[in-house]
């Protein structure tokens, strides 16, 4: 039997890294398919409490059923692997998304909140992502990476609570390297303008500044044309700062 | 001069938790609030890129500024870093939410979202959680875990790179603990439904299943009467992984 592989993604159904994982990803698996309707992107691990989740079919053929969701990328995974997958998927990704998830993105991305979400249901999951904005990008420069990341994975189980981001760069690919996330930050993230009324608002846009130029971050690995896998687990505690903290303990008697 | 202290929470503005920690913050600081106009619960490090920002001013008197925003919590924290707060914050606050912050619910939780947000954006923040949903819960109980934690946190600086998630039990609070996230796991999330047209829908529910008994998890001292602190950093890196994951790595010659 061939694995079942869930695919989701943030940029919705239509964007063109889903459509080019689906047929990459259907060399080696069955799938189900559940992506959002429409762009999702920054919706980060999101899910959708005050509302219905609708899904609609989209294409069922034989070994490849194609659905969408009204919900974010986390409502998705919650939805397809509860509700229309026939049994627990083998690996679930999400991508390949348009533009960058490295370093600090990941705590933004969608793509990768679906990924986290796999992994707190106890499936094995990858994230792609492709450093190209562009709505048109051209993603057969990422098929190489994901054969390779995707055979192993399927071989190879990850570790538990383990899951995997990983970042391809533009153009030709010189390798895959292990990596941690760099420690970036994003500044003057909000541009303030004036609406014809004179009233203030502000945009999103920001800059990107990388403090963290250490080889064995995913900044470096992608700097220097490598694909760039950051093992993560969905879990933020800083271990190492417990010792350190042990002062804020107190007892009331 | 007193400390500047910015909150936000995910609950808006109108939310009984924010109320009451600006009460007893503003015994330690002058306060600049920047909340959601609305419930944001649910949204994680969600931010706003695809339309504008708006700001309105809603309370402006001495050691006190309180605006909202129409974003999430995220966008909150980077509004008002960027344009609202006159020098950079001692410390950001976010909450009190009403319900738990602990084990895996920071990944969803938009309080802890702006509490990230305010770490990546080189600023001390805690965020503190009451384990009680009801709109009308009493906050009275929090106070000595508040004023403690924030005390020492405006004189001992955090280490670098580093915030608190505080949860706080209800009743009677035996004691602050130092703790490690939990790795619990929702099941059973999505609650089929038929819509009054005979169309089906899915509700989020679930059932919360704690897999991790040991006793230095957040929900082991919550279960035993005392807050929990939980140190983290806005990093998903599993670093013990990638040793084990490095035949993954690939050399394309």
């Amino acid at each position: 039997m061939r694995p079942l592989i869930l695919i989701t993604n943030d940029d919705g159904i239509q964007a063109g890294g889903i459509q080019h994982l689906m047929d990459v990803a259907q060399e080696f698996g069955d799938l189900v398919v559940m992506a959002p309707e429409h762009n999702a992107s920054g919706l980060s691990c999101s899910l959708t409490s005050q509302q219905p989740l609708r899904v609609h079919p989209l294409e069922e053929r034989d070994g490849r059923h194609v659905y969408t969701c009204s919900g974010t990328p986390v409502d998705c995974v919650k939805m397809a692997v509860e509700h229309f997958c026939p049994q627990k998927p083998a690996v679930v990704l999400s991508g390949i998304n348009h533009g960058s998830n490295a370093s600090i993105n990941i705590v933004y991305s969608a793509t990768m909140g679906a990924v986290l979400e796999a992994c707190l249901d106890g499936c094995q999951a990858i994230g792609f992502s492709l450093l190209n904005h562009n709505p048109e990008a051209d993603f057969s420069g990422c098929d190489g990476t994901v054969r390779s990341v995707l055979a192993h994975v399927l071989e190879h189980p990850l570790p538990e609570w383990t899951a995997l981001n990983v970042n391809i760069p533009r153009g030709e690919v010189k390798g895959i390297r292990l990596c941690r996330a760099a420690r970036a930050r994003w500044t003057d993230s909000l541009t303030p303008r004036t609406d014809p009324l004179g009233r203030p608002y502000w945009w999103l846009t920001g800059k990107f500044v990388n403090d963290d130029p250490a080889p064995d971050t995913d900044l470096y690995a992608l700097d220097h044309g490598y694909a760039s896998i950051v093992p993560i687990r969905p879990d933020y505690t800083a271990e190492g700062a417990i010792p350190q903290l042990k002062d804020l303990e107190t007892e009331h008697v």
